[in-house]
């Protein structure tokens, strides 16, 4: 296992340098979960068909907080996004289920962006939630898939 | 089981109005953990006794994050803060303890700002080991407890 | 008519200093207006009924600028806001009309914030129609009434 | 007249995917007017000659704005920007123009930035203006041509 | 000499907790200075008169940073502003000064808020300039004066 | 000597045209220091040994400054980068020196992103330590080489 490349060979913080690599698509998908009570669950499904629809809200918080995931991970490059994608949808009776995928044919790859774009969905609907439901949790982020790096594409052995 | 107040009665969101609202001292602490391999773990360890820290470099992206909480939640109130910590941890061989908490004397409360720094400490701990280990997963986000509102303290029952 | 304010005897730019001024309820409101062609608002009339809702992204991102209005505007002091509305409507077959309500206990005005907030759900509209309709014109964004600050209540003599 | 691109099959809102378009050089002009008391723009004709320019303020904002459009706009690509110039002057007695072009070798458009740094130059005009004329409007944001994309160029039929 | 109040007992970094101070008027003052060639501050002082104004766009620029300096500083407390001044001008035949001062009623002081509007303005003056005068040096910033908080009136021994 | 780029021919300001220049691999250096007194220093030094490590917090302060140079920095173009790097180091008995390296394949220079990284840096040492150091002065921060432009490269004749 190698080491660390955030940090230079006195320890200090850096961000990698990658102006030498070539620009190529990179893709990455990412996805989480947000645990609740399945009454908390019913009121987003009746308002998203009546009125007030709070994955609407979380999917545009999760393409605003990718394109801005530079400016929150300290060593992360700053970024162009060639497109971000997010799918909300009820898991089960009392889970919603957060899926985002960002692409960008770019020198390093766009990991962060999609486990940034999920993360701040799944604070949003925390956020929307929890006047009813204190006790929501964030559950099991992680990277699904990535591709297009020099490193070869990557799957998940256990997917969600 | 009320409504969901961050919509108004045509279904549209909104920053519901607090200016009626007193200020008091608020706080909140959240919790996160992220689970990853024992190597990884081992050399964070390593490398905080040596050169480089990764949980330092974590814990400024929490607090940097908590006082953009309302950039990055839609419907948040924008808020100072008085105060932001945040405290990581080994636990067990196989996972990085992350607790954060806020405090502000204001109008509406901060659960958003804890959750908020939990989450971005936790993407930067995924961003500075993955490439060493990209199956790590960032699990269990949750409110442990909150004071200073109107609705009284809340202690999560089954704290982590 | 006495000068401009923000500038100071030597002709620079300041932003003005309100600290001895009280901390009061301010609210105020602005409109502004989207023409479009009538099978632009017809397309958005239907996807709001059926999939995809234009008014929810851009009074999301009116909300989101709201309070962001003292990164926009040079000399704007930076607020918090204890509250934002947007409403936004159709308004007879080509246009669409958009008002935003702002509100703080503050030593200072929140028009800005109203009309920032107006500005940012109009350019909004027009990106996610302007593929199919580029004429677009946003039209008249003014101030529609204030109240809170020591020079009385403001409201427009002409209201849209 | 096809569909609004901008949200997905189910209707939910996405920034389209541009990875595979050409990188070609973008151009994109926009243009406003502020409506004014004749009293008003001569204060800001008097100090632009003397001391205090308005005018530079609000171009600065506009630049300022203009490099921030995918922050603002929910669904616009996050872009760098080659060029960025406003054109601000006297119309009549009563209205101050503005004018911007954007420019950008890049995969998608640049019309939403010359469209925001035409806004955020006239909201600053307004804030700089309101303690001496509080009824100002801002008036007719357009989109005046374009260049470099896919669709052809555009030209407005009837320029301001 | 106590210790460095930005670690706790373990060493990690965190934001001070002022949420028990009292709310006061606070104060501070901060200044440096840019060092040219002769010729350049010839062109700043001539397009001063003519056209293009060095100074004002510095001053902008100066203004705007000590807004976002709980973005920049990172265990700085996000604070609004109830004023900013800067002042530039010319200082003998190879310097421009850079004075700025801030103020508040707050909890915690605004030193930080004027050395961060001196040092972007001085930043942006090497900007503008640093086409005709590579060499441009930023030098000595430093604390001023300060007033307000609970140790009492700072004023530099040795004032520039 | 030529005039200065960054107006037009009538003194307005803007961010001037970079689209016609070729991509190419760009690199600047800047340096800076920080002048503190003895014991001061000693204290950074030993909590960097013992706990507490005031260089890898504005490191990472400055490194996040680079990547929001086009925000910061009006007429700067906005740019992605490719590399950061920070040194900072004790010089003598009183001064943290700090330097600051950053790279990217573009359109136009990086020394701006370096000399803000540097000036971020030095404002945060002075935020860290400003309780026990009120008098501490950034000195000298300049650009001391750059590489990668049409106009060649650049050394500093007098280096730090």
């Amino acid at each position: 296992m190698s080491g660390l490349t955030h940090f230079d060979d006195s320890g200090g913080s850096r961000m990698v340098d990658v102006s030498a690599k070539p620009q190529t698509l990179r893709s990455a998908t990412a996805r989480g979960r947000v645990r609740m009570r399945p009454e908390t669950l019913a009121l987003i499904r009746d308002r998203k068909v009546a009125k007030g629809d709070v994955f609407e809200v979380a999917r545009l918080a999760g393409i605003l907080a990718a394109k801005r995931t530079g400016e929150l991970i300290p060593l992360c490059h700053p970024l162009g996004l060639d497109a971000v994608e997010l799918r909300l949808e009820a898991e089960g009776e009392d889970a919603v289920r957060i899926e985002a995928t960002a692409r960008l044919v770019g020198r390093t790859g766009v990991e962060m962006e999609a486990m940034a774009a999920v993360s701040v969905a799944a604070l949003t609907i925390y956020d929307m939630c929890k006047a009813v439901d204190r006790g929501m949790v964030i559950e099991r982020i992680a990277l699904e898939e990535k591709s297009g790096g020099q490193g070869g594409p990557y799957r998940r052995p256990d997917p969600e």
